[in-house]
């Protein structure tokens, strides 16, 4: 008999991304609550190193993640607006297959997007299910883990507060990477993982068969070759690849060094993907562009020529 | 049946604390070394990210989260002194409501004193619930741990070592902050958390009625208004509010941004808060004085005019 | 009844390290994997803060956290070769005591030996245990963690993959320090932990009884004495100290301060041991040796004179 079974628990996950960090005790606050609440639920730690504040990154994040969760309640806490206009919520995916717990603030927004949307919602207004909270609270301590914990223990989402339709929930605003009349495609580095790889919005099915090896990724600072690879060991020394990443999508990589550093890359960051006909050598080495030249070259970058 | 009931332990939660960090391999030995011993307990991870040796900041950090604790055993491991004089030691509190386990250097005390003080201790000098140890020895590899796993166990607190009266205990040497004849109030940053706002050592009860809706901080270099606010929202664009946080405690801070590093705060520092009668306009935009003058402002300051 | 004899699986503990870090959400996609296969299987993180692709620091955490795992799966993804030629591998050590799982690149090659070697291994090379990959994978989430997942469950080995002659497994390559004709040992840092200590690959026995109390520690920019010592408390002030760690190997240390850093020496580091019998006062202060000299001491050093 297994732990998901023996208890009487709807489910026995919660998956908890946060800003929270590693320096202070406010994760491990949050696991206490749900420990002190629901004793047989296991908390996952999706993440707690998204930067302060970052809706965008922390959303992106779950959005990754929510494909692989184990069934249950996701918690996130990225929560800039805390204690101002913005609505804590709950919210039911696939008529209760899953409930997410936060701020209605576009953090949950990819992520319910991910598993077909709501089916149902709340705002968080029924306190009997809160911890009392001095001075300005704390969110994801008085509302969202005892929220969570109560989600898993079957408290029904209409006990949580007040009904609210799922069509009102603030979306996720996250650019779409667009096909221009030249061919081209613009788009966006939408993470910048550990390793310096740079995710971008962009299907590969996006490159259509008429191009060709190498792409021209301009932007920024940034006007460089990449070659279409399959894997990191086939990107050419010195060069850049373009590959699918593990999540299916466009990703700008480097073998064992950093692509987002090399190319001054930052998660926002605008780039314009060219059909590159006219490739230059992809074994050129990086240089930095340094002779006097009528062009000024843009420090760091070398121009495709 | 829960997690809690199945067992026969006496407690399945260890709330683990340490300035071990993240890098190394350390906090995950503990964890290992409790599972081994006790593989019913649960280990909630307070935070390790306490910066290494900073006994203060780790035992407000504890006592900040012991309120949120499950029931059970507290390892406190920040151990400048390991190896040398100070004592490793076991505090009950509560007549056995609870444990903690570390060293005797002021860490635990601060935690302890919240739930109402020592009701007995040991020096954990029975090696029999040790590991051995290798030259110098690692405390909470071979102290701490085993210990917080036996105590979960059951094991008897008189098993562990021998008792020494609580009053012995090296005590937390935490700051008051203090009321001056000229009604100001002398106070000092406890924490800066990780959105950079600057926990004092004030009750807000202690700011009374006659104190006006503007209160001035000084001390170093600072020199500033800030206004008395609910929630962070309430803050004026480009100025300091000072509000009750979430541990009920009066704290400086800019509305998504860090006050600590806009006013150079950090932990320890003093201040002084005076009530503002003669307020400046709250909506003066933050700038450095860079005008010649003969008083030459300090850097970085604004003396409220 | 305990949660390690409760369930039908072999193992219910799977020690968990990577170079993946707390930023993004690896370590908890990899960790919802597991909960979604094994959800009785609980995860201890051994670290993930190891430096991306420094496949030499992950294998010498893991050996070091070895001894004191609780039985089960070890989990090692530190992977620069990702995609390319190095293979997925499950070793199988004290003839299925226990697992480890991850790339056949060394990460692994140090724990095996310190457990006594491996008695099996296989290629994963069974992608009926692994999760599909879109892209180029992502082998922490889709082979290493399902396969994990499935030794715990009780999958045998041989189902996995194919098997391999472990003597074909890529050894670490761990240097030997080396004792020189003139008595003195080369040696190389193996580990500087977070609070400075700079263990080295030295068995405090290589340091026979005719070695002085202070050893001459020379390499690179450094050139000081170091006192043997005990215990930290033992180190005179402003001076360096030569014990045996809590690991079992000789460590320079300095009494609450960094040695490392002090120093200039990073984990790699070789340096050279030699017994000092003019040994200069311990006490003399540390100093950077700013006067002009024919010798031009190197930036940093002070030379025992």
């Amino acid at each position: 008999m297994s732990d998901q079974n023996r208890s009487e628990y709807r489910f026995s996950t919660i998956s908890f991304l946060s800003d929270f960090g590693y320096k202070d005790e406010l994760v491990g606050i949050v696991h206490s609550v749900i420990r002190d609440l629901a004793p047989d639920v296991r908390v996952v730690d999706v993440s707690h190193g998204i930067e302060p504040h970052d809706v965008r990154a922390g959303g992106l994040a779950l959005a990754r993640a929510t494909q692989y969760m184990a069934p249950g309640v996701v918690l996130g806490a990225v929560d800039p607006g805390v204690g101002g206009e913005r609505k804590p919520v709950a919210i039911e995916v696939a008529n209760g297959a899953a409930f997410l717990v936060g701020p209605d603030n576009g953090l949950l927004a990819p992520a319910v997007a991910m598993v077909g949307g709501a089916t149902a919602a709340v705002v968080l207004d029924n306190a009997e299910y809160h911890l009392p909270s001095p001075g300005l609270g704390f969110a994801g301590r008085d509302v969202f883990a005892p929220v969570a914990a109560h989600l898993c223990r079957g408290v029904e989402l209409s006990e949580l507060g007040s009904p609210i339709d799922p069509i009102q929930l603030l979306p996720g605003l996250l650019s779409v990477s667009e096909q221009q009349e030249d061919g081209s495609i613009r788009a966006e580095v939408l993470w910048v993982d550990r390793y310096g790889n740079a995710q971008l919005n962009v299907d590969p099915d996006q490159l259509g068969e008429e191009w060709p090896d190498v792409v021209s990724i301009t932007g920024g600072r940034v006007n460089r070759n990449a070659a279409r690879v399959d894997t990191f060991s086939d990107i050419p020394t010195g060069g850049f690849g373009l590959l699918v990443d593990s999540y299916g999508l466009l990703a700008i990589a480097v073998d064992r060094s950093s692509a987002a550093e090399e190319l001054s890359l930052a998660e926002g960051d605008e780039i314009v993907l060219v059909p590159s006909d006219a490739a230059p050598s992809l074994e050129s080495p990086v240089t930095l562009s340094s002779k006097p030249s009528s062009e000024r070259p843009v420090e760091g970058t070398e121009a495709p020529n």
